[in-house]
């Protein structure tokens, strides 16, 4: 298996990236890791390794794509951009699968260009997993499709699904819809018009959650839009860094507080990897015909590292085959929430 | 002042609502609450109290809304339930405010009918406001209208900036839109639409934020459409709680982590109360034509005392006049948000 690794993509690249793709290569020595990027800046960061495995090669990419630039246009106007590049890789089958760190938009986007979607599939969307204390919760779409449209939703369901199920090992994955009340009459006009088609598919669905469902353990895959998804996403993660810095500041105040710290060290330092949703290896763009995992920003060498392992799990467990597979199954349930919906 | 205050709302009525509704009349004697519930169970609860101060009495309400229950219908069937009649008090000018910690749509869809709206605002929103480390942060709307358009969201940001100046004494309060990204061609329909006009509004409008600005201090008051702002608010609380349960939990496992969790419980306390969202004391229902302060499902007796001081201070800073003059002196770009957005 080959993985194309944007290595320019993300705030700590190239050097993060660099490293996660050696520490990568050694761990999976099956595995044929891309590092896709400006050539001197990699034989630089390569160079400084001290013995570099010999799965981890490089290929020329001397332009990058910024974090604030319009994704669409980015990507034409540098095509020879990491992020482009490796996708193209992947496009002309000479890699098996990417991984980015950058510009989340130019990813989907570049990811749909070129990969083109699985059979069926109206909109990717990002599949992106909390560690909660209480099990993988998968949360879908996190941000690839900002108007979604119920039959989205319901492809989402499916994907999201069978995604879970095989990445982490559950059986008949509990796939609820996120809306303001677990009522049925309850929630947004996309939310009312989803939940008749969703209650319908051969899931697991438990029907509507609120936003504390997310992190609490009552079901494993989250519906929603591409908007909300992103906010749950941020606040989540703005709050967690809040709380923990907001203990460690008002602790330093008080010298039983700061041995309290101490002493609850290795428990925050697991509650921490809780909160940190590169845990299990970055999110993959469900729906596109290829593997794309998607990383945070500011993704160090480990978060890559289990990203790339992520996309080699991907690949072992055929998730690509199975998606295709349960869309066809349910095309009925979708096709009838296009008609009715638009 | 005259405070109404729904008994029978919450899931721990009437015993912490009265509870709450003893300890505020103590507190504030200039201050007089009318519990509004079923007579003989208020009756009972105040008997147990030892002593009720002379500015709380009753008023009978036999009936009550469930929290599952249609808020319109429910509202049309029980014309005698706790929420209608403590409404109806302010409706009839026998009241100067209503609080409630019964069904959120059902006080919302009540206080549009009976109190009506104030002049030129289209629809009213809930304001909820997070106590965070860095200072208070107002989030408008919280979940009163689902379905917004520009329009709504610009009259939000001037309701929910007059409302975080006169609250907190904030001169200036930094409003935000929360969006997926920073940067102005980020974003939904929605916020793409709203943002021109909430940058031609005579306030301090700091562009676009993300979810995880909500509690990191870079804004006072964020705009968003009602089924995002609930599920930012229910993600939070939800998160909150888990951490702290969480830490508990595996501190538990440990002889030392144990130890520590006891150094650090004042620290724990006041995070704790970071994320009680109640600490503020209800949120207000801004637009109405009246006080509205609706209090969390679960609020104890602290929570419903603290709506009851805010009411009062809502209605000693005039909130709703200022809300009046500043919705005026802004009328020309709300205007042109409705037509241009339907």
């Amino acid at each position: 298996m080959r993985i194309a690794l944007d290595a320019m993509g993300g705030d700590f690249a190239p050097a993060a990236v660099v490293q996660g793709a050696v520490m990568a290569g050694r761990a999976n020595p099956e595995v044929e890791i891309l590092l896709v990027g400006d050539e001197r800046a990699l034989q630089r960061e390569l160079a400084s390794k001290g013995g570099v495995p010999p799965n981890v090669r490089t290929c020329d990419a001397p332009e990058a794509v910024g974090m604030g630039e319009h994704p669409v246009s980015a990507l034409k106007r540098k095509p020879s951009s990491s992020v482009a590049r490796a996708l193209r890789l992947a496009a002309d089958g000479e890699a098996d699968a990417v991984v980015s760190a950058g510009n989340t938009g130019a990813v989907v986007a570049g990811a749909a260009l070129l990969l083109k979607l699985l059979d069926g599939v109206r909109r990717p969307g990002i599949a992106v997993t909390f560690a909660n204390p209480t099990g993988p919760c998968t949360l879908i779409d996190a941000g690839a499709n900002l108007e979604c449209r119920p039959a989205h939703l319901v492809q989402y369901a499916i994907m999201g699904s069978v995604y879970h199920q095989h990445a982490f090992g559950v059986p008949k994955p509990r796939v609820a819809l996120l809306s303001v009340g677990a009522e049925e009459q309850k929630g947004n006009k996309l939310v009312k018009e989803s939940r008749p088609f969703l209650a319908e598919l051969d899931l697991n669905f438990c029907g509507n959650v609120e936003g504390e469902d997310v992190h609490q353990g009552r079901c494993d895959v989250v519906v929603c839009d591409g908007f909300v998804g992103n906010v749950v996403l941020k606040t989540s993660e703005g709050l967690g860094e809040n709380f923990l810095a907001g203990l460690r500041e008002r602790a330093e105040k008080d010298v039983w507080a700061r041995l309290g710290v101490k002493l609850l060290a290795p428990v925050l330092e697991k509650m921490k990897r809780w909160l940190d949703f590169s845990e299990y290896g970055g999110a993959p763009l469900l729906g596109v015909a290829g593997i794309c995992i998607i990383c945070h920003g500011r993704s160090n060498d480990i978060a890559i590292r289990n990203a790339i392992s992520a996309a080699a799990r991907f690949s072992r467990h055929d998730v690509n085959g199975r998606i295709v597979a349960a869309l066809a199954a349910e095309r009925d349930v979708w096709m009838r929430a296009t008609e009715n919906s638009g």
